[in-house]
């Protein structure tokens, strides 16, 4: 089948999963749990397939970590299913309600968004926490995993179907892609798809969102920074920048420029260097931090550039403003900290900086939907609309007006001798 | 100023709009209003430049009544400026808090979206609510109105500057573009430009939405359906379909497809034959349609066709499976509305119709945000994601995370002897 018709396929039973009921979807939950368990050793067998073949590719050790999907990650990943049936149903709940009129009821009922188009990395079980999520939110969903993960994505996507047709599940709500021209074609499906959520590269994020008409929800860049105010107690900046670049560089939350004010960087620089090289972060500097330490100068290119490793741009601020401007022009509305003991400007901070995620006196590590006590986290997006940080399963919701009435007709509301409108809002749930 | 500084200059003013508090921009409506009518003179004198200008061109009646904006007009447009005086700040409310551990707090702020470019058709007054509306919402916006109106609208953008900047507005929240090259250029502005909101003909804003990458809100086609479903009350569904057809023709939310359950086709077709043709409507309909009254044959486009004119085509359908699939096909996804005593059958069809607006027995002509009781309309919107059929201020909304803590790092909550996320909701307002 090609992606046009997978698409099609998406859309039609996208329609009949919005409207199935929790008992239906978590049924087919318990289903899915229950044969991944049940057919553990086909999978492990797949997933050798993929990890011989990794191995002989020369992948890194780290991305084999996450290609591995023995019985202990899927134990996990069938726990991660299970505890969404406990979630209430996120499909049709009452959002608002307004009795227009007598017996003219308008209620904002919470429904899915149709189909999700989702490109995930090379770990099999975001396979499984992905479809389960959209599963229990109503979407059809098209995926696309790793390359690598080729044996154990064909299985996984294979059993679930199995096992939410068995839950009499609309066939055809999973489809899975297996070529990056099944991506590209993916890209051109705005008739069918209402949604894609890619997680990958840089590039390959911005690829995708230069490159379709259909809404994008995620993020390309993550240029994150700190910014240690004159009133910071630097013990404090140091363990926060130390954490925030260091803790784990490769992740799009991970500082990578430091913003000191002039009026602590004599005192803070050098310690900040001695700490940051004990963790073998190469350091370049703007013009004044090389005055104060011993740097590789930084040019332009830096402040604009998202090193995912250990490398971290310093520069010199004089003023808070200062600061928040350079983060506002550089930053990609991701992650930005600052450290200070000052609530006021700590608050003019957060009210300034045009970011997804704002802290003070903390890590700019914590901005994951798994910290954040989101549950199971969709994406991380950096839009201004719909959904913004680390989105959870309300990122795959959108919301449809219903309005039951009993022969009412606009005429009567209009011209002269209209009959006026009570808008008056109801606490009832739509029955 | 080209455009390109605008767009930039709007940028700059929303970081600051943004932060700005509930008094200040409420002093800024205040001036607004004020200043609005202190100058109406200008106003008015403007105004007849363009009508006479528009007389001239022969503009048609209706288009002339739109375009004029006198004493009364003004007094209004500024009585909707005070109404939003008295509406809450719709930005800096906490929409959640959670606790992540002792002294690491996570706030879920509402925020503006930035700088919103927005188009509109020929009436004036919406100048004076799109800009009042950004103004509350903290929003900065670029706006284009009707090139009928330059005149008028001219002074009205720079009265309201000039009115804004007494209350410490940063200068250039609010930019006009004069000339569809203005619009075109706008397109291209997505580093400064968050979310485009176009208003005017189908093959309009159909352009805008192919020729962009910032995210448009809005409607292209409002392709509406009424289906008389074989349990309706058929006195009823003639007053619906005639109410949702000629109530008012050249609008979003007019039916221009009447389905016919084919059980009472028999009774019905020869009685809204009748009561249409009293309206001087056109009628197609399909072969069955013409096998019992004497109809224009429909063809595959007219199902596809948004008329916005005294014509309707009809359609005999088998089932409310048929009809829904239908709908889904050749709807717009605006608004449709069954016709039916019958709960559970309402109840399905509004569960199966992949649409903004679904409606039990009323007319589709109440799809709009001043019915619905949403105070000012934004738009109304077909997209998938953010905000879904008519659309009020909560569509200029979105939030941003915050997160305060007291030197907290992730190494502390990761790997052996980490500490536990709490999670716990908490009931309280970001101080």
């Amino acid at each position: 089948m090609n992606i046009e018709d997978k698409a099609k396929q998406a859309k039609t039973a996208s329609i009949h999963l919005a409207a199935a009921g929790a008992t239906q979807k978590d049924e087919a939950l318990g289903n899915i749990a229950r044969t991944l368990l049940a057919r553990k050793d086909e999978i492990i067998n797949a997933n050798r397939l993929d990890l011989a073949k990794a191995k002989a590719d020369n992948l890194a050790p780290p991305l084999l970590k996450r290609l591995k999907f023995d019985e202990s990650k899927i134990q996990e990943a069938c726990e991660g299913v299970e505890s969404l049936r406990c979630l209430a149903d996120p499909v049709g709940q009452t959002l608002r309600a307004i009795e227009l009129d007598d017996g003219l009821d308008l209620y904002k009922v919470s429904c899915p968004i149709g189909v999700i188009g989702v490109i995930f990395e090379s770990r099999p079980d975001a396979l499984v926490q992905i479809s389960s999520l959209c599963l229990k939110s109503g979407n059809a969903v098209l995926l696309k995993g790793g390359a690598e993960a080729v044996n154990t994505n064909k299985i996984l996507a294979d059993l679930i179907s199995n096992a939410t047709e068995q839950a009499k599940i609309p066939d055809g709500w999973l489809g899975l892609m297996q070529t990056r021209t099944d991506v590209q074609e993916m890209l051109g499906m705005d008739p069918f798809i209402d949604l894609i959520i890619p997680r990958g590269s840089n590039a390959f994020v911005k690829y995708i969102m230069d490159h379709t008409r259909i809404p994008v929800l995620g993020h390309a860049d993550g240029i994150c920074h700190v910014y240690i105010d004159r009133e910071a107690d630097l013990a404090m900046a140091e363990a926060i920048t130390v954490d925030s670049k260091c803790q784990y560089v490769s992740v799009c939350n991970a500082a990578e420029t430091l913003l000191v004010h002039q009026e602590v960087a004599k005192t803070f620089l050098p310690r900040i260097k001695a700490a940051l090289e004990k963790k073998n972060t190469e350091i370049r500097g703007c013009e004044k931090t090389a005055e104060i330490i011993e740097v590789i100068p930084a040019t332009n290119e830096d402040w604009k550039t998202e090193y995912l490793d250990l490398i971290i741009s310093i520069k010199i601020v004089n003023s808070i403003d200062t600061a928040v401007n350079h983060i506002n022009r550089y930053g990609s509305g991701h992650t930005d900290v600052i450290v200070s003991q000052d609530k006021q400007r700590a608050d003019n901070f957060m009210r300034l900086v045009d970011t997804a995620d704002v802290m003070v006196n903390c890590s700019s590590r914590f901005s994951d939907g798994f910290r954040y006590g989101l549950g199971a986290e969709v994406g991380i997006s950096t839009n201004k609309i719909h959904a913004r940080g680390p989105v959870g399963m309300e990122g795959l919701m959108i919301y449809q007006w219903r309005l039951i009435g009993n022969g009412h007709i606009v005429s009567d509301y209009t011209g002269q001798g209209s009959k006026p409108f009570m808008h008056k809002p109801i606490q009832q749930e739509i029955k």
